[in-house]
């Protein structure tokens, strides 16, 4: 069994040479692994069949098992996110500003990949050739672990990569994968060595990483998404239906609706009618029930510290507001600072929302659902993060990236700056 | 006394609002600051003196006394410090992409601050001023806990900057002081309202600091700086000893000189009288006591792991390295991801070193020292990240800033792009 920490250590002094390989290197890379899938297609579509028959075994369900899937359709769509990749500038390299300092004292910051990233993601095996993907155009070294459901669909994509890699001339170690679980426990613990770790899953797994590691940690662990509703623009029902439904178990579908007091008398049972006829429940505040007179009979009110809930089910929570403040503070507070929506044809109230709201993403007059690496244009996702500090939202190359200064001189100490025989003189370049 | 999670709380809710102020209305704040800090110099200085007094009694010395006084220099270099950081452009509300990702579906990433910001300093007055006046202009919402041994002056300084911050219209509690030390243990426990801690001091206050709190930390706990000296360039000893003794307290301050085997016979000796002369101790390998020949009867041989040491002291740690390579080794091994400098002529060999070392500064042919916000041109610093995520090096107005994608439609759903009904044309405006 491989040792997590001793890989980690290895890969950390391999590191900086993958970082300094043209981006020639890399794009050939890609597109030798896209070669390389594309000619064993019939392996990796009889290795799935492995993990797809111990699936049906244990009786996982539908919707599971379509993600598990690996066949043409997922081989063409990893084939052409490669090829959309390779077209992306190279985030290595770039100058992010060159001032200089004083005569012959020169300041450049250049961006460089991160180093050595843990990633663990949920059984998808489209998910492992993507992140690697990410990885190398960004040129960093990934520790990769995903879901045991795909183990050997993972085996055999991660095998073809690797060959790959191999081909293109990288330098050998700068991917590699767990496979047991106990391992993600080891990579908690490999502080100094891996740079950062990007957990995908459960708000439970997130957080279980986040409170046992010292490593960086990005991602997010809820997605509690609101919208407002301040006026029935033509389309909101629909929006809201889609937000909820079109992909329950996504971090940026819908969790609560936020009704103006002044319209919910006409808006509420309109809402019910529509999320009823797509199988949603919805549950929320005694004013809400009452406002569905008839209708709400079976309607569960709930306390008001449940509107932290994250369903990600056919669920949903409703509360009335009296006006987009009073939506704002429920959404800083509530909310978990992920994508937030407000629909009105108010250019005021949306404008302050857009202001006001602490979110990564906060939309006017759209789905929850757009916030997505893909739909942003981004060509593909490590992941989307609710944190702050370095990327926030959905995260492409360029989270992956970090830079460093380097300064060129001749000689030139700061004691003579501190005396005041030199100055500077800081003029951009 | 004041209950620091429920000002946290409380601010969490105000800092929305600070982050929506116009930038002529933090400059203006700012000048006031300036304003009643000069007009209130006497008062300052009356302070200043019962600090003065008490760390007299308690025996504190000549060096940490020069860091404690206010006078009329450090007056008149912090007002200097406002007026820069007033004409820097606004940090707040940049745009920093507008993309269309379909007809009338706009997004945009907009820079905005982090929000609320606890930071944790030394016992320097100067250091509140200026940590005072960056969250402003950056529109951030800050808790500040400074050394007790500046208890007076820091009072009376905050009390003249939150009045002038309230006559420029800026919203009420925007900044906090914490006065107790056990405050300190409340802020950590701050997650959810403060996004982000700055602690600056020593190694272990840092550390304690990173591991008791969820909140993300930026800063660094270790600085061990290198220099590789791999020809004796004309200024090698005087850029060694800057390095080493310009200031040895600080965190760029050099702790351990790598010199090339083939030039170690001639360098050593003179680099030992040139460091004994300037009062530091050398210590190092057995081999460099071989070439210090007489000189070294009295050297210390360390062990190898003792390469980690950062003394902030006038000692040095000095080892003889192959080449370049081994340096670059040595450095990524032990140090810090700090700052690190080589000594060459040879272009090459610099531009690896430069590439190679993963560290936030990189140097060719100067000291190391030079690693700081204002050196760098950034007006002033929070402190300096050794942390890859978010700001690396030194921090300024850009490390206080994160962003905020904004996404603008008229009824667009997912389902839509899902289906293929629609789809998306990412155009870049």
């Amino acid at each position: 069994m491989m040792n997590i920490r001793e890989e980690a250590h290895r890969m950390k002094l391999v590191a900086p040479k993958l970082a300094a390989t043209k981006e020639e290197v890399r794009n050939a890379a890609l597109a030798a692994i896209a070669e390389n899938l594309k000619a064993h297609q019939q392996e990796i579509f009889a290795e799935n069949h492995k993990d797809l028959d111990a699936a049906r075994e244990n009786g996982i369900s539908d919707a599971v098992m379509k993600r598990l899937k690996f066949d043409e359709g997922k081989l063409k769509s990893v084939v052409d996110g490669i090829a959309q990749l390779i077209i992306l500038p190279d985030p290595v390299g770039k100058v992010q500003f060159r001032r200089s300092l004083d005569e012959g004292l020169e300041l450049e910051r250049i961006s460089v990949p991160i180093g050595v990233i843990g990633v663990i993601f949920e059984a998808r095996p489209d998910a492992l050739v993507q992140i690697s993907s990410l990885c190398i155009k960004s040129g960093n070294c990934a520790v990769l672990k995903g879901g045991k459901e795909t183990t050997y669909t993972n085996r055999i994509l991660f095998k073809l990569i690797v060959e790959a890699l191999s081909k293109a001339g990288l330098p050998e170690g700068i991917l590699v994968q767990a496979e047991q679980h106990n391992e993600i426990d080891e990579l908690l613990q490999c502080e100094g060595d891996v740079d950062l770790l990007i957990p995908r899953g459960s708000n439970t797994f997130v957080q279980y990483i986040m409170n046992h590691t010292k490593i960086p940690v990005m991602g997010h662990a809820d997605g509690v998404c609101h919208i407002y509703v301040d006026e029935e623009i033509s389309d909101a029902l629909t929006i809201l239906v889609d937000a909820k439904t079109q992909y329950t178990a996504a971090c940026n579908a819908m969790e609560t609706v936020l009704v103006k007091r002044s319209i919910a008398g006409s808006f509420l049972p309109k809402l019910y009618d529509a999320m009823t006829a797509a199988h949603v429940t919805m549950r929320g505040s005694e004013e809400v029930k009452c406002f569905l007179g008839e209708r709400g009979k079976d309607f569960e009110v709930m306390a008001e510290d449940a509107y932290h809930k994250e369903y990600t089910d056919l669920i949903c929570s409703v509360k009335c507001v009296e006006n987009v403040e009073e939506a704002v503070e429920h959404i800083n507070r509530f909310g978990s600072h992920h994508t937030d929506s407000v629909l009105t044809n108010q250019k005021e109230v949306a404008e302050y929302f857009l202001q006001m709201v602490d979110s990564a993403g906060v939309y006017h007059n759209c789905s929850t659902r757009f916030a997505d690496g893909f739909r942003y244009g981004f060509g593909a996702e490590v992941g989307i993060s609710t944190s702050k500090l370095h990327a926030r939202g959905p995260v492409g190359l360029e989270g992956l990236m970090t830079y460093k200064y380097k300064l060129r001189g001749h000689g030139q100490i700061v004691g003579d700056y501190a005396s005041g025989v030199k100055e500077f003189h800081f003029k951009d370049l």
